[in-house]
């Protein structure tokens, strides 16, 4: 086994958060704006959330749903009418109190003492209330139920520790929000999107997920039942990649939606919303990124195929190039997972073996280097990036198949790698998720002693509220732990409880977590 | 020729403003959020929307440009720097001042003065400065140029006069920022992206427009010059529906977007920004409503074709749903310019009458109606929205085509849908530009006496600037009148100036303006 020399400087093993600030930076995803707390997503990293989002859309329009769009400013007093809504958003939100700026004593611009708002306006942090306000005007009978909207839409929570697609100041979303007759359908609806959520997670980003109920200290602020999926990073860590909360009448009752049932009377609907965001992109980096960079799933991958010329700026280019556009078309013209395969031939100036490792970084799924021997031999040189190096000799892998072959195998290539990437990933987060501790000691112990990325345990618990429920956080908290979500269709409890000693009524997934 | 009773309160001619209002509400497009000067954008307002946005992002996206996200607030600071820019917006925008809000003395919540920002943020009313920002640190050599990027966001200008997708205080758009290398380089690009709007407009939108340069006076804040589409409304009124600005190195030097020339020296770069929003909408209203509603062009129309079967709440209901599904199915499989063709069957409860105007008034291309006798006979009844009546009989004009027939000439149909209501709307504009008025006075008697639409003059001028140029404009604000632009193309001038009697230098067109 030789020795790799990878391309990053860090490696995952050494250091996680570093490394992952460097992948973002290498596979050139996104940057810090300077303005605080936001970031610009650059075309690689917004080329990859355009994928989730079109995949996505799809997906939330096959369940019955329309896009709209709703305002981004909210006024104060919607926050007011619900007030665990607004007790969990009220300390980090932009507020809008000026329509107007002048030029100030030093020169400079302040905002105008004579356009002060009179009521201020709130940047949406998200928007259960201002939609709840049009259900209102939209429903009146039964017969205009179910309700189905959804937004695409920038966000803002005014975040003071920001992490770049983790957590930001603005980010991108979008929010699904519906209203129902009954509780019974809109629990129904809560659990559709939320499989909506993992189908998508694992299906396009090849992201394993554990869809369950997260516990009531987790629940969105006004829900009644709060869903997420939790992804495992590779680093043991959880995130919570999307959430679908059932919201029952509260908000329905704090916004007047109200409808006249079957039998002419009034009742207030009950309401559901769902949302994922550019957090998403964190998932996929800290699921599939390597010590060489990003690896996008072809899902989601911008370019599913990168063709590489070595151009020598010479007489020979002109073949060479159409050696490969040949290749390029027979690729575009095939379809893979449904969808026309993505791929570019790169002919721009500049050295073969610098932009390899420039496609390396960014994660492109195929990447096919043609060098004038190559096409004397009428073969290529194929690279996987998923599966990037040969042990052996300690250099990158390379396949030299025939044009025509690599042309024709690459629907299956793209399936493989998108099967393959998702295989790995399901195989370490099942690896590491550890069961059978039977008291919070023991789990103590396990954090403590199970290395520097231990991963998750799943423990029996009696499912206390309030004070208990307290008390529970308080003794995961000096681990720096937290609860993350009990396991849609997970064995029934049959042990006590690792807190509380009692009975215990169900099993949940602890972790440290993003 | 029989009365015809049409589907709308208000007549174009009677009531224009009234109309267009009225053809949003019935084509329930969009409506008042109650929050100030924002709007809803409804199911079938906001499908309008994605589809121009698809075939807008493609064109953008063919002209070699990659899509990016920059941050919502722009800080103060970036404003001060341009000083055209700046006394261009400050005047309108939304300022952020805190970042929390606390209860307030009477109960409800006040921005905590805890919070305040030591510096304002601005909300976006464009991004010239902040992508100006990003450009400074992404170029530093002639090989990053051209710089091409694209982004769709939201933007917040405070308008004191507010008209559904007209002018709102936030509005959709994208706008792309491009930096060159050279003036020359930047020139041709601000007029390429012009093109790829005129394309869109007329080809997409079936809503013909004249590309032509602003005068001085309606240049965008900054810019050096700046080029508009311009479409006329069935009023006879301009909509400029879409900027594009060449900025010379205005942005570039107050932001430092410098290049290391091919010589080695540093070089300012000049820049571009062009944009067009969801003010397109309102051009696609106006240009194409007509007294039953709207009428949606097939390209962008969320549906191209509607398929209603006249249920009974009865047995027949499923064997005549099942002879709609599988025309639904056959006009699905089918391609009309280059997209599959979208068709909804429509098997909601509720009289096939009713949703017929439901679709005639959201300007569906072709509704189909199909009932018990038709399907007896292998029939479909068959409307296309573009010529909904019989002007002898004074009722809807169906088409009874078989069933396959009808699946069979879809695409052709929709495709003279297309062109049929360009077509319509290309003679309109070009009957009701007048051209050979030589006077001030000529104008003025024309917009007088020439009816209550009177459509725009094409007049020669001498192209003053400074005191001369305001004089101009005060001629014709007295008759509500401005410049819309200098048509590319047209023909030189070859008399005196209508406003100032010297030489005039060029045509251009003058009008009556949303």
């Amino acid at each position: 086994m030789a020795e790799i020399r990878h391309a990053l400087n860090v490696k995952r093993e050494d250091d996680f958060a570093t490394w992952y600030q460097e992948v973002i930076s290498a596979a050139d995803m996104a940057e810090d704006s300077g303005v605080r707390g936001c970031m610009v997503i650059k075309p690689w990293g917004y080329g990859i959330w355009e994928r989730i989002q079109r995949l996505m859309d799809d997906r939330i329009k096959d369940t019955g749903h329309d896009n709209c769009y709703f305002p981004i400013f909210i006024p104060l007093a919607n926050f007011e009418r619900e007030a665990e809504h607004v007790e969990g958003f009220a300390k980090e939100m932009a507020v809008v109190t000026h329509h107007r700026l002048i030029a100030g004593e030093g020169g400079g611009l302040v905002p105008d003492p004579e356009a002060k708002l009179e009521e201020p306006l709130v940047v949406r942090p998200t928007s259960e209330t201002i939609i709840g306000d049009a259900m209102a005007r939209w429903v009146q009978s039964w017969r205009d139920l179910p309700l189905l909207t959804n937004q695409w839409a920038n966000v803002v929570r005014w975040e003071m520790r920001t992490r770049m697609f983790l957590r930001t100041s603005e980010f991108l979303w979008q929010e699904g929000h519906t209203a129902h007759e009954t509780a019974e359908d809109a629990k129904e609806h809560t659990l559709r999107m939320l499989e909506v959520y993992r189908a998508c997670a694992e299906e396009d980003l090849a992201m394993p997920v554990i869809a369950g109920e997260k516990p009531e200290n987790e629940r969105f602020p006004g829900a009644v039942e709060t869903w997420s999926i939790e992804a495992m990073m590779q680093d043991g860590k959880a995130l919570q990649a999307g959430t679908s909360h059932y919201l029952g009448t509260n908000f329905a009752e704090a916004s007047g939606i109200k409808y006249q049932d079957r039998e002419g009377t009034e009742q207030h609907c009950h309401t559901t919303s769902w949302g994922v965001s550019t957090r998403l992109i964190g998932g996929v980096i800290m699921t599939h990124g390597d010590d060489d960079g990003l690896r996008v799933p072809p899902r989601i991958a911008p370019r599913q195929v990168v063709i590489l010329p070595m151009l020598r700026g010479k007489d020979g280019d002109d073949a060479l190039i159409d050696y490969c556009e040949e290749l390029r078309a027979k690729i575009a013209a095939q379809f893979a997972m449904g969808e026309k395969i993505r791929v570019l031939l790169d002919t721009r100036p500049g050295k073969a073996a610098a932009k390899r490792w420039d496609y390396v970084r960014k994660g492109a799924p195929v990447i096919i280097e043609v060098g004038g021997r190559d096409m004397d031999n009428g073969v290529v040189s194929l690279l996987r990036r998923d599966k990037l190096w040969n042990a052996e000799t300690g250099r990158v892998d390379y396949a030299t198949p025939s044009r025509d072959e690599a042309a024709e195998n690459m629907p299956a290539l793209i399936e493989d790698i998108q099967k393959s990437m998702f295989n790995e990933a399901a195989e370490r987060r099942d690896a590491n998720i550890t069961r059978g501790l039977t008291s919070m000691e023991a789990v103590s112990d396990f954090f403590a002693s199970n290395g520097k990325y231990p991963g998750w345990v799943e423990v029996q618990w009696s499912k206390p509220s309030g004070a208990g429920l307290e008390a529970v956080e308080e003794q995961l908290k000096a681990h720096k732990l937290t609860m993350r979500n009990v396991p849609k269709g997970s064995e029934q409890a049959d042990g006590t409880c690792i807190f509380t000693g009692e009975a215990a009524v169900e099993r949940i997934l602890v972790a440290r977590a993003y």
